[in-house]
C-alpha cells in the first residue's frame, strides 16, 4: 500500500482557463479541484467508486495567483457505514522554496456506490476504519 | 430594476463535458455551476466585484442525468459591512411538465471587492439592507 | 407555469476561456451562448427536446469584455407544425446600475425531436400556438 | 501565396466534449468551429485581424456523429471598404472514401480590426478585391 | 482524392485556454494538437479508425503566442503491416505575409483498429505504400 | 523539503472531456496530462520556471478507460546547464487493489526560464546535481 488510507495528493499549475476576470483561480474551480481531490481521496479509502453527498464548509483563505502550483492534500476523518468525510487542504507551493502557503480548507462527505452509481452499504468499510483510523 | 436585488436565476443545460463516468453531473462541476450563481447573486445585491471567501454547507440531494436542465435561483440572506451569504438552489427542470426537482442547495459567503480584487468597505451596503431585507 | 411559454432567461460572466486574444468575448463563444438559449427557449416552447436547424441572421453590435455579465432572453416568434423559431437577444449587464445595453441579437430555427434526437411532428405544438402567441 | 486568398480549410475531430446528449455535435459548437474558420477566412484575406460583426444564415442539414471528422472551407464571397463576408462550408468526411458530405453551410460578416480590436479602414483591400475576386 | 494520402492540415487560433502563465502556447496544448493532427493524417492514409502507440521526438524550436495562427501539417513516413509513422509540422503563420515559421516537428506512431478500438491487421496498407510511398 | 528534488506525482480521472470516440483517453489528453507533470517535476528541480523545449519518445501500452485513476510520477534523469530531462511514468490505478499498471512512459527536456518566459542560466542547477542525483 502507498500511504496512508485515503490520504492523497493532487498537483495543479493554474491557468488562464482556471482564472477569473481578476486574474486569480476562480472560486468555483477551486472547488472543482477541491471535488476532485475528495473524489480520489474517497475513491483510494473505500477501494471502490464513491459520489459526494454533502460539501462541508470550505474557506478561501487568499486568492490564488496565475501559474501558482496548487497541492491538494486529502485525508479521511470519519468513516460511517456508507458514508465518509474527506478533509481536502489547498496550499499555494513557492516555486523557490516549496514552502507551503494554505489557501483552501474544506471537507466533503462521500458516499460508496456500486458500478451503476447507487449507493451500497459498506461491511469491508468499518474494518478497514478500526484498522486504520482508531 | 429586474426582481429582487440579489435574486438571479441561471438555467445550464449538462452536456457530456458536465457529467462524470457515470454519467451523471460531477460534484464538482455542480459546485463550479452553484459558485457562478453565488457570484452573480452577490453582484447583483452588492452591484459591484465580489469574491468567495467561504463556501457554507452544500447538499447534493439526487444524481443529475445528462441533458437536464438545470435551475440555480439565488437570494441573499444575510449582509454585513463588507460580506454577505448568498443561498443557491439548484433544481432540475421537467421537460414536459416544467416541475422543478430540488437537487442541489447551498450557502456561499461572498466579499465585495473593488476593481484590483481587493475587499473593500460596504457603506452602501448597509442601505441596501435595510431598503430590501428588513 | 412560470413566464411565458418559450422564454427563458441566460446569464453568463465572461471568463478568459470565453475570450480570444483582444481580450473580449470570442463571436464564436457568443454563437454557442446564443445557441444554449435557443435549446432552451425552444425544449421550453416544446415540452420536449429539440435541435437546431438554421441560425438565422446574428448582429454582434459591440465587443463584450472579459467580466462581463452577459443577459441572453429568448421569445418564440413563431411555432409552425414541427419547427419553431426561438430569438435570442443578449445584453451587457452594468454592474453598477444593472442596465441592458443590447449587443447581440439573432434567431435560430429549432425542430422539435423525439428521444433519439429524430424529427417528430408537433400536434400539440399547434395549440400552443394558439393558446399563447395569437 | 498558398491557394487563392480567404480560402482556408479547417479540419476537426468530434469528440465527446463537442457532443450534446444525443451523442452528435451541438450546434452551438457547430456555429464556434465555423467561427474559427470564419476568423481563419477573414483574416487570411485582410492580411490582419478581423472580428465577427454579423452572422447570416447558417443551415444545419445533418446531425453530426461522435467521431466524425468534419471539414470546415472557406471562400469570400464579397469585400467591401472595411468588412467581408465569408462563406463557410462544413463538410462530414466519410473514413473509407474520404467523400465528403455537406452538413453545415453559412455565412459570416468579419470587419477588419487594428491590434487594438478597433474596426480600421481598408485601403488595400479594394485592390485585393479587384486582383482576386473580380 | 484530395492530395497525397496522410497528408492534412490543421489550423488553429492560439486563444486564451490554450495559453500558459507566460501567455504563449502551453507545450502540452502542442502536443495536444500534434496528436490530432497525427491521428488525422493516420486516419486519412488508413482509411480507417486508428489510435497512437508511440510518440517519437517533438521539438518546440519557439514560443507560439497568443493570438497566432497556427498550422500544421502532416505527412506519412512510413507504413508497416499494422503501424504507420505520421509526422508533424507546426508552422506559426505571420498574419500579414502568411509565411510560415517552423516551430514545432514531431512524429507520432498511430496503429490501426477496429470499430472497438482494438489492432487490425492491415492488408489493404501495404498495398496503398506501393501505390503511394515508393 | 519534500520528497527527492523533481519528482512530483500528478492524480487525475479520465472524465468524458478527456476521452476520444472509443471511450478511452484520448492520446493527445494523455500528452498533455505528461506535459504538465513534466512541467511541474522540471519546477521542482530548477526551483523556478521552465518551458518545454522537446518531448522525447512516449510509448503508449494500453488504452486507459473512463472512469480510470491515472497516477503520473515523474523524476530528474539529466541535468544541465540550462536544461534538464523529465522522465515521466503514468500508471492506471486498479481501484480495488490500487496496484499500478504502466501505460504511459515519456521524457521531456525542460528549459529554465525567467519571469518573462527566456531561457535564463543556471549557476545552481549544476550544484543541485551534484547534491542529488550524483
Amino acid at each position: 500500500m502507498q500511504g496512508t488510507r485515503g490520504s492523497v495528493r493532487l498537483i495543479e499549475v493554474v491557468f488562464p482557463e482556471h482564472t477569473n476576470h481578476y486574474g486569480t483561480l476562480f472560486g468555483g474551480q477551486a472547488l472543482q479541484l477541491m471535488s476532485k481531490a475528495a473524489f480520489l481521496g474517497g475513491r483510494s479509502f473505500v477501494r471502490g467508486d464513491v459520489v459526494m453527498a454533502r460539501c462541508g464548509e470550505v474557506l478561501f483563505h487568499a486568492p490564488v495567483r496565475l501559474g501558482s502550483t496548487l497541492v491538494l492534500d486529502t485525508h479521511v476523518s470519519r468513516a460511517g457505514r456508507s458514508s465518509l468525510t474527506v478533509c481536502v487542504r489547498g496550499c499555494v507551493q513557492d516555486v523557490a522554496t516549496e514552502a507551503l502557503a494554505c489557501v483552501l480548507e474544506g471537507e466533503f462527505e462521500m458516499v460508496a456506490v456500486d458500478a451503476a452509481g447507487r449507493p451500497r452499504r459498506m461491511a469491508r468499510l468499518a474494518e478497514a476504519i478500526s484498522e486504520e483510523i482508531v
